[in-house]
């Protein structure tokens, strides 16, 4: 088990494309206006894209255009205080092309938020992180995913 | 109750602070070597100021020095898809003063991540903002919170 400077026990790619695909909720992270601007969305992990349906005339189509943006999604435990965390980041890009509006369209991806939202925004995850807090962060060994 | 352009609920400033007191845990957005950044971190509503623990020599504390940064929490329940979001927007900075230091340090402030935080940072909550998703968001009136 790998851990970073502060303890935290660091997960491989893989974990980390395991974990966004089991959470229906991340957090697109952009800059708007010069401002960091963060927005709660729902999301579908198609491969290794994270695929965002909005309006298309909503600020995040606007301000993701063309851009590097952030995506985060985590999980945390009050009480155990345990959870993880991933992070990827990107080229953020509109779809465009009718064939992969119709792919994406059949995805199984649907928004808690009401109206329309027929527009596709796409975001490719080159770097991927993560990292995950256990109740024996600082090292110790004590097996804790094996009492379920 | 106000609607946004999206159909969700527009929360007041008020509301805002009553809702990010409620949680242990934020996200801090912030710029990392120009790209856009994020990372979950336990935090302490003192006011109107946003407190966070880390160490002198993490990324956060460098990044986060002068900066203007976006903090979000939110809370969101998968079965019945509905949730809130608050995102707070102002100036970081580093706590220095000895006096600051020891009122910080009395705070209920845990984290949950090990190793040592005896490094603060306070963010002003200038901009605040937030929205919730009911399960009747486009605009019906049932009270949803009414039943509890």
């Amino acid at each position: 088990m790998q851990l970073d400077a502060s303890g935290l026990q660091v997960l491989t790619r893989e974990e980390c494309l395991d974990l966004l695909s089991s959470t229906p909720i991340g957090r697109i992270v952009f800059t708007d206006r010069a401002l960091p601007a963060v927005q709660p969305v729902n999301f579908y992990l198609d491969g290794q894209s994270i695929v965002i349906r909005t309006s298309i005339g909503s600020k995040l189509a606007a301000a993701t255009r063309r851009a590097v943006v952030a995506f985060e999604a985590d999980e945390f435990d009050p009480e155990l205080r345990t959870g993880w965390s991933v992070t990827a980041v990107g080229q953020a890009r509109e779809v465009t092309d009718p064939d992969e509006i119709a792919w994406l369209a059949a995805l199984p991806l649907t928004t808690w938020a009401p109206g329309s939202r027929d527009h596709y925004i796409v975001i490719e995850a080159e770097h991927i992180s993560g990292r995950r807090i256990t109740t024996h962060s600082t090292g110790a060994t004590t097996p804790q995913r094996a009492q379920g």
